[in-house]
């Protein structure tokens, strides 16, 4: 769960990135940075929190540069302290080189003690340095060619952004697990991880960076790609279900309308008769919107959500923590007293939350609560970037569905099933990873690849 | 636009306050504050900024009292600095006197000059302060006359809560301009501007104090009510149509509910033939759901709200701040490309935000937006409290319906008629005050009394 | 113990205010504030800290006025928070009136419930606020006739200047407890608590201000003088042997020469044979240096300070803090090793500190260790503004002067007489106030005014 | 200029350390850090700023080791950046490597191009990097050969601390440049800089490290020591004459002493008849008292140090900056006015202060000022460490001494001779390091290794 975003070829290349930041947030909230490059130097800022914490007192235009790259994280390699925040930038040669990048790579044991056995010395255990150390081991001479080397021996799923003094490079994994896209404005181009970072700043779409893929882009506008050699296409069906934002394009699809169709589908599969379907906000909005449409039931925006939540009050008193999931989404007393209630979500992953959201319907009078999950019970962990908890914590993975609606006290509980979230995925059915959901793990992984690796060294 | 909260006898009050502060949040982002009273002493914590950054590093068990009471603002009398942030709090002959209040008065001026020329002195510009003052004039020995000869010599709009040592006050003016409910739980009692904060905490809505009511509430559990002159009731409309939360009760009735009505009845005034009703999010969401209703066009959430934007952003570059609205506010393309658009938005102030908007709807692909305003044109100033820019500032103060539209560059504009509004707002049409969509206002107003009049001191 | 300075008629006030309140830092670091006024308005600044933490992110230029006035504080009265730093300003008849002083008054509880019964609210614990209420109810229409009836209700010790609007005033009580003095520069005239601040800045010292004087200097550069009935004068004989910094004049006195003539009396009447004579740095040095030169003992520099050590220190672990003492003052092994050794220091208050001093000589080696003490033993606590602790933890008021010496670990330890003090400073012997050395208070004492008089309300 | 503090073998490491580095805070105050090792992990704390600042809100207890050492910093490799902080720490094959040490490499170019063909990839500008890496490429598999191995390629001057994983290990450069003393405490073995920190927290002084040594402290309490090849002796004396606390042993002599010494040659070779002898306080505090010694004219303290002057101050505007000098030391009027001065400072590098300092006493009223400085002039840069600016901006190689004294406005100026002060040292004479004032460098430099030189890659 990260973000990138970069620029080369204009002058308010920090600026955008900084913007394309913001847009990008919901993908990482614990850090965040920006590295730049202008004729004589590189730049960075990086720090733990919000974009909107760490740039606080930062001028960007004291760290301007025709070249950006930014980055939010929420950590998966590496616990979150200053020194694992993304860029990782170096000297290397006389050259800078940085690196932010979006995923887990699933052989870092392996490298790290390779490259640690021929001299090498790590001050991290972020991911981003073994990535840094395999371009400076790399004995080719041309960087196109040190790219394509350097990244032949790393496994795992990775969108990633370098940065070699004025030359941009994007890279996607052979498997093309995390997206990465490429736009073009005003003579520049651009990456991001979402497409809604490009809408902000009038950036036009132009395609998705290919599986396996390295695209160079140059000071003079010069744009270059390689390919590695390409693995089965297995694209994170989890970035549409739930983390992509709605306004994005993942993987060419609208995730707005993706969500829909689960609506659609799990309307088919799982209709109940009430009063009302409400949404929880915003993750289950576009489903909930989806699951009316198909159902005839009339959508209400049943629940309120307050926007001034931060994090301060989640490390308040214990009194004061029994409040947050309330606090946080309020039911409208008078729309949902009496009524039968079909409630959907983008998934239960704890289930703590949906208990306590239950809950709080029960106390505003709702008669019946349905709820429905626009996606299957998440089973198993995330090998490549996504931050669900251990198996004994994922919900799904420990009780029956039945055992699950008991749990949180709804009337009744439906998930979407795997293929017929398949099938409301557009016509790439067979392209995605859905290991969380099914167990199938496309890329082989080193069980003990956990994200305290190289912290335990 | 302030929201006041306060509780007598609960070991909890100070944390229910804050609690409730958070809920009222919307009512005021620019200061913060909570008073307590405990046996022994008063205890005030206030700040400038949202309740989480005031509270931020407070331990509420430092400030407990078994009555607490608290204040979020937005400056409408004195400047936002940190004398002028409430609770306003004095000793007084070995008592402890303090204040917070939602409203303006009108007559300040001749209130101050008269205190002063018998020896008060004043240390901030706040309209607190002189009910205080009054408060502490006041030949009359019993509490209970006190208040009512103090509150006597006010005109103007005022929700106020107040604390004397242990006992706790509120009281709303005699017009009922402001709103004011109180409620209980475990034999505890609650006051609050919107019933909203009582749905976070539990609490049970009794009735709103009526208008001219002053109600005590003894640290015994004993309440107590005194009324002065009541004058035809001017209940604020802006309060319905935009100010409180839709999962409120107002002046005893739902919002959510009667924005949908807003939105049935601006439907039958100027419909249009369209694909798809928008909202502006969050403001215009139930209007539009209403429009949706009545017109059979369906409603879509096709604008996404980024809860990131935070106050920092505002203060960045131009180049920046030219993305502030796109930022918070983004169209999702995939959905409005090529379609005719009713866009429903709850008013319009400036006009400046809409625009914005609505160019960023047109870049989207929007082919036709019809914008569907649901209230009448605000002409002119409120002097009892609600923060409207002046005159000049008002664009429908300046421009034709027609000009406005063009303005904003929509195909087509409509506001709801001042008699639509009210034949919407269930049963009390004669009760509200709608100056700033009439310019009748109900309370004589000193035109003198800006909010810098103390100032100008 | 508090600091003030003011300064009437220049461009550069705010920046001279801010000098002077560093070279007054000495009096005071709990708080410090300025206030300044120009042709349009008041500005003030004020916080908890040393005047480098809250002028630290101020910039002067912002608060530039004609007539500027400042602050630093030790609390004597009103603990210390926020609303109790000084200093106090309010609006009064279109006014601004603000105040600052040094010192205590001795009839605070009478005169507040005189102000209270006639309608006068109070905000803060402060001293201060009395002042400015009496200059508020005062009939007298002439403002100089104001301040000599408002000054003539308040007893006590004090030293004030006071702003109003662009006039400044300074006023001294009629025993002239407290130091005030006057001085010009390019046309401007100045106010401080010591000279050392004069120095500084480069104003010339012309007078100090008389006991009982209130001097007015006007914006056009005007001055006026008014004198209440006198008292018996009664300076405080601490600031000479204690509080003042050694290059400042107090009450026309230089405190350097003033502590060095104590050294010599110290030396006639406590001889002791030794190889050299240390000064506890940098309280003792000159009564150390006086000692030597009399006599005939060589003074070392054997102690070193720290100077790095700020409060953060102090608030640490139970290990770190027992090093707080030794970590500030270090003795040098090799020049006190195997010696004989006079340590000289101005005052022992509780004696914690002494004991700590001594067991970190003997721990380098020391052989014998004579304290001799520039003044005589303090025995009774001070109602004029100098911050003692109570009775009970003044050493001097519970042990004989031979169980001070034990108990603090040396192998003598004499005090100087309270005739040989008045003897040594020079020809003012009758004109001093003594009491914390003899019990005889000049000034009638309200036995309940303690300094938290005013928050027992 | 830096300074280094080490532990070994107790519970109370970590708290030690920080002790120790208050003690040393004047050999670097741009930024502090400790690192510590317990059982399982390192630990590490470090950031710009004075130790106060860097450990405000530190819990010692959550970084509490066995093992600990830590480092102030002024930096003369590498600007002050966050990244330049040391302890410098990485993970290298399951251990954790960290280092701290004062003094600069001499062959850092060449070291880092040798490392960077092979691969390495540096992170910081810091010297400390390079020591790291020569360390994780050593062939050796023992560890001891491994230091000796690594150290070996190394030029230049240092005394660094080590610390693998729960191993501590200090070693001085084979000129033995910079000092470095071992001491012991309860079975713990401790390292320092200077004594003055050993003294702090009750540390016996056991020996100097030999130059070129490498002491290997065990957590089992073994000590084992590895002898490099020996260079030259070549002290630095200017760690004697100017940058030590007066209550350390330094090159195993006392300085306090040492300095009286050297203001006894002074006042042989200088002599000039006065009133008074005064000291720039406090660095010319103890060369003063050895001239007034030996000369018979008295001393006295006539310049007061204000304690509170921070780093704020000096950033304020411009008028305030002209006081920073004269707010740092005031002269007292009454002992200087009208009298004939000797001022004994311990050297002078650029010139303006002393011009100031010069001026303020003129300003008192002082008849003649004799200035004597107890170091001839510098004339050269040092390349080992100590922070002197450039030759351009050295006053003692632009200028006669005769002009110096012009330019500073004083009646007479002498600095003691090369010759004088190498008698004056105790019997070491021709061990010293005396290049700044001979221009006879013991260290080969290499003319580009100024402190940029890796930040120009």
């Amino acid at each position: 769960m990260c973000g990138v975003f970069g620029v080369q070829g204009s002058l308010d290349a920090t600026k955008y990135t900084f913007l394309g930041l913001y847009a990008l947030q919901h993908r990482g909230e614990e850090s965040a940075g920006i590295v730049t490059f202008n004729r004589e130097k590189a730049n960075i800022v990086k720090g733990c929190g919000l974009v909107e914490e760490v740039f606080k007192k930062v001028n960007l235009d004291e760290i301007q540069g025709s070249l950006a790259m930014g980055h939010v994280r929420y950590s998966t390699t590496g616990s979150s302290n200053d020194i694992n925040v993304q860029p990782f930038m170096v000297k290397h040669r006389g050259k800078t080189l940085a690196v932010v990048h979006n995923g887990n790579l699933t052989n870092t044991s392996f490298l790290s003690q390779q490259l640690e056995s021929s001299g090498s010395i790590f001050q991290t255990s972020m991911d981003s340095e073994i990535l840094i150390h395999l371009l400076a081991k790399s004995s080719e001479d041309d960087l196109e060619n040190k790219f394509v080397e350097a990244l032949g021996h790393v496994e795992g799923a990775y969108s990633a952004l370098f940065m070699v003094d004025d030359i941009l490079v994007g890279a996607r994994d052979p498997y093309g697990v995390r997206p990465l896209s490429l736009g073009k404005k005003d003579g520049a181009y651009f990456f991001t991880s979402e497409t809604c970072a490009f809408d902000l700043v009038g950036v036009e779409y132009i395609r998705d960076i290919a599986r396996g893929e390295i695209v160079f882009i140059y000071p003079d506008g010069k744009i270059a790609s390689k390919q590695m050699k390409k693995a089965k296409a297995s694209r994170c069906v989890f970035e549409q279900v739930y983390f992509a934002r709605p306004d994005s394009l993942v993987f060419g699809q609208s995730i707005s309308k993706q969500r829909k169709r689960l609506g659609h589908v799990l309307a088919e599969e799982s209709f109940v008769d009430a009063d009302m379907v409400l949404a929880v906000p915003d993750s289950g909005n576009f489903a909930a919107m989806g699951y009316a449409e198909k159902s005839g039931i009339p959508f209400e925006m049943g629940i309120v959500r307050n926007h001034y939540i931060g994090r301060t009050f989640i490390k308040s008193s214990q009194l004061i923590r029994e409040f947050s999931v309330k606090i946080k989404l309020n039911p409208i007393r008078d729309l949902v007293d009496g009524k039968k209630i079909v409630l959907v979500d983008d998934s239960i992953v704890r289930g703590t939350t949906s208990k306590r959201r239950v809950e709080a319907l029960r106390e505003c009078g709702a008669k019946e609560i349905h709820m429905r999950v626009s996606c299957p019970p998440v089973v198993s962990p995330c090998f490549y970037g996504m931050d669900f908890p251990s198996t004994k914590d994922l919900i799904g993975a420990q009780k029956s569905v039945e055992a699950i609606g008991d749990h949180i006290g709804v009337d009744s509980l439906s998930y979407l099933s795997l293929q017929g979230m398949k099938n409301a995925l557009n016509g790439e059915k067979d392209e995605f990873c859905d290991a969380c959901f099914s167990k199938s793990y496309p890329i082989k992984v080193d069980q003990s690849a956990n994200k305290y690796v190289m912290e335990n060294a």
